[in-house]
C-alpha cells in the first residue's frame, strides 16, 4: 500500500453502486477519524454514522439531493457543538486527567487555556467557524483513511443543514451539522468523473518554498 | 506500515531535535497535502514552507512563541486567499479545462455554480471561515503523511496571524495565515508530552451509528 498512490486514487465520489462497507473496514475508517488532532485534543464535534436506508432516503429528500447519499454505504455527518462552553472544558478535563493519570488540579492550567481560547471566540458563530474547523481535520482523517482502504467517499458541503439538523433531531443533543461525508464505493459506468484527470494547483504555486 | 498504527504513534510534538527531514520525506508529505481535496478543488490557500533559520528565529519572537518552531526542521504556514472572488475561480476553470482536455465554455455551468457559494459569503470574514475550513482538510492531510513517514508534527494555532503575515508579507500574495504546522523529530528527553497517553473522547460517544 501506498499512501501517496492511495491519494492519487481518490476522488469525490458522484455516484455510488449501493455495497455496503466490511463491518472490519468501517471500523478502521472511523477510529482513524477518532484519532484525529484538534485544538487542546477538545474534539468539539460528534459524528453520526447513518446507514439505515429509509432515513438516507429521507435525508436525500429533505435535506441532500445528491444521489451518493442513497447510494452511499454510510453516510457521515459531522456535526459541532453548539454549547461549546467552560462545562464542556471541565468534561474533556476529566477524560484527560482520567486517561493520563493525573489529578484534575494539575491540569488546571490547561483548562483555563482552553476556556480562555473558547471565551475569547466571540460570538456562536465564531465558536461554530472554530469548532467546524477541528471537525474539518477529522474530516481530512476520515478521507486518507477511506483512500487508504480502498473505499471512495465524496464530502459535501452542499446540504441544507438547518433541514439535516431537523431530520437528524441534532438540536436536542447541542450539535449542528457542518459537512458531510458518504463512504462506499463508485459506480463507475454512471459517475462521469471517475476516470477524469484530477486536478490540483501545480506545487509550485500551491507549496511554496521559503 | 500499519496506518491506524501511525495515528496512534503521533502527537502534537512540543519539543523537537532540530534534525532536519530528508528531502523525499517532505517532498512525500507535500504531495500529499496538494493531493487533499478541498470544496470544489479550489484549494483556496496557500503553504509557505519555511526552513531558514534566521527566518524561523524572527517568527519565534515575533508571531509564534512556541519551543517547536525554532525546533522543527520545516514550519508548514497554511494561509488562505484574501481576494477570493470571480477570478479566482475563472483561473481554476482553466486550469481545469487544462487538465481535463476540455473547453472552457463546457466547465461555464460548474464555474457558475462556485461563483454562487463564494459570492454567497457575505462577508470578508465569512470567506475567509470558509477557506479556512479547506486548508483545514489539508491540514489533516498533512498530518496524516507526516505519522505515515514517522515524522513529528505540531499543529499550531496559538500564534498572532498579523505578526506572522507581516513576517513573511502574506498581504503582498493576498494571504492570511490560518494555521501553522512545525515539522520535525520529538525531542523525547525534553517533551513531557512525549511518552503521555492520547486523549481522544471514546468511540461510542464520538462516532455514533444512528
Amino acid at each position: 500500500m501506498d499512501f501517496l498512490e492511495a491519494l492519487e486514487w481518490r476522488y469525490a465520489t458522484k455516484r455510488m453502486n449501493g455495497k455496503s462497507l466490511p463491518e472490519g473496514t468501517l471500523e478502521r475508517i472511523l477510529e482513524a477519524t477518532r484519532l484525529a488532532p484538534s485544538s487542546y485534543g477538545l474534539q468539539p464535534y460528534t459524528i453520526k454514522v447513518i446507514s439505515d436506508r429509509s432515513l438516507l432516503e429521507r435525508i436525500h429528500e429533505d435535506a441532500a439531493p445528491q444521489p451518493q447519499v442513497k447510494e452511499c454505504s454510510h453516510l457521515l455527518v459531522f456535526a459541532t457543538k453548539t454549547d461549546l462552553d467552560d462545562s464542556t472544558v471541565d468534561h474533556y478535563i476529566e477524560l484527560a486527567a482520567t486517561e493520563r493519570g493525573v489529578a484534575i488540579a494539575d491540569l488546571n492550567g490547561f483548562a483555563d487555556a482552553i476556556k480562555g481560547t473558547i471565551n475569547g471566540l466571540e460570538t456562536a458563530a465564531d465558536k461554530q467557524a472554530w469548532a467546524a474547523k477541528q471537525a474539518y481535520i477529522a474530516l481530512g482523517f476520515t478521507l486518507a483513511a477511506a483512500a487508504i482502504e480502498r473505499v471512495d467517499a465524496s464530502p459535501m458541503e452542499g446540504f441544507d443543514p438547518a433541514a439535516l439538523d431537523r431530520v437528524l433531531r441534532l438540536n436536542e443533543d447541542n450539535l449542528s451539522s457542518v459537512v458531510i461525508a458518504a463512504l462506499g464505493y463508485r459506480d463507475t459506468a454512471e459517475d462521469r468523473m471517475a476516470n477524469m484527470p484530477k486536478v490540483r494547483r501545480p506545487l509550485y504555486q500551491l507549496i511554496q518554498r521559503v
